[in-house]
């Protein structure tokens, strides 16, 4: 359920377009922060139900000095309802205030480019990234917010 | 926040498509049960948070036999997001089993024909059809699942 | 799980004492209301976490013109630690607004005489009375609003 | 909602008898734990429904390894109603499986010895003390499993 996957710092994203913010965001630019990154699918069910509002706790509790919370919408089913257009009325719908990032489709297949690059199983997953730029957990599936919020700790000590 | 349209048959519904039946669904065909039609938007946080697991709730509790639970999909915004092909994948993977109506879109205006028929002030609206075909209740927003029973109660009994 | 007692007017509560009201309550008195009644023990989880709570949206939804909502403290399990005291200061901490009624104990065994009379099987369990004075429904355990919701909807019709 | 006691090792617990536990438990011979306790009251109903099933989830999640979780009954109000033997009653109905202490009781007031001596503004207060021993975080009222959590993170990185 949690592995890292580098020890170094971690690969950057490969993104087609970010909503919320006014320029694209990279982890060199995050270095210093620690950055929790949801990856999730506007029509996945525990995405919506229990991932997303975790991640505005998440940004309310700790806010913004400290930590960067952002999302990651990897499609890698149902391509066709989840473009761009439908993303930002579900982004307006849901009163997401956070940044989010596009994953690059990949035109060879299904999977998105970061899903892929970061070797995820699904949707939704959490990953959590140090002061330094590394990845240290990736959680897939419903995490219990106790122990999301002691992991935070611990980043944040 | 109940207001019954009529005291006659309730108008039928004007449906682009239907999903999870094999054939058209009409009001006089289901003359006999109490229809219980939720009116939804598949990126409407409220219908999909309470209005359609209450639906399911309902189907589980009181069966298929004496009532009919629909659904009515009537986008009057972000019509680019909500389109056939993405509903079929909300239905999909939200595990809707029940029938589905597509309400047709009105090519003059944003509110689609059945939405604008029964007078809806937005979604989810519930409206709940006794056994002669009249519509009894149509009741918008977030209902209690106490207060729904009570009125499928009265109209099963 | 749901069993009609009887066919006639149900037999009477054996109250040892009755809080939340001037006076005692009888069966033959609201005759014309419907009667919920809940046999519930302070210490019981489910009571305090999902019948007391459904008993309290009942009285919201329905209001005190057509049913009246009780409550039997029937306690056939650590005596010594849900006395008349000990249920006043639940009672008042809980914020417990409906007349509540203690079971009479009987002295040969832990089982008190309402309980006995009605062959409850423990708490919470729910009685609903018809306008009549009839039991129709004696319900243990957890029950779903909506289904609740039905059972009055269909006596209060 | 959070202020350090002392800077120092806090003061041990005034107790008159322990539950779920062999012997009596000391700060100082847990020293090298962190150490969370919950004051609460059988009857508040805060404590009952959000701060006893938090425990339950940090026990469940930290383990007992590095962790202790203590409850300190510290009844303030209806004593008569809160006595060693309904507490009994209540730790088992409850499932409760960590060792609870019941707070001193001080013949000269309501208020018991632990409470005054960390001047606790009620129930529940959840109390972090640190590897060392020192009070960390005294925690008034409902608090969010996420922040309990960061915290819980800190103090065990």
């Amino acid at each position: 359920m949690d592995t890292a996957l580098t020890t170094g710092p971690a690969p950057e994203f490969e993104v087609a377009a970010w909503l919320n913010t006014p320029g694209p965001l990279t982890l060199a630019a995050l270095r210093g922060k620690v950055v929790a990154l949801y990856a999730f699918q506007m029509l996945c069910p525990g995405c919506v139900s229990h991932a997303l509002p975790q991640a505005k706790a998440m940004e309310a509790l700790f806010g913004r000095h400290e930590l960067a919370v952002l999302g990651l919408h990897s499609v890698f089913e149902h391509h066709a309802a989840m473009g761009p257009q439908a993303l930002a009325a579900f982004v307006h719908e849901y009163r997401i205030g956070f940044p989010v990032a596009i994953d690059q489709p990949d035109p060879d297949g299904p999977v998105p480019r970061t899903m892929a690059r970061y070797r995820l199983r699904g949707t939704p997953t959490l990953m959590l990234f140090d002061r330094e730029g590394r990845l240290r957990h990736s959680l897939f599936g419903h995490q219990h917010d106790m122990l999301v919020g002691s992991l935070m700790g611990r980043l944040l000590a």
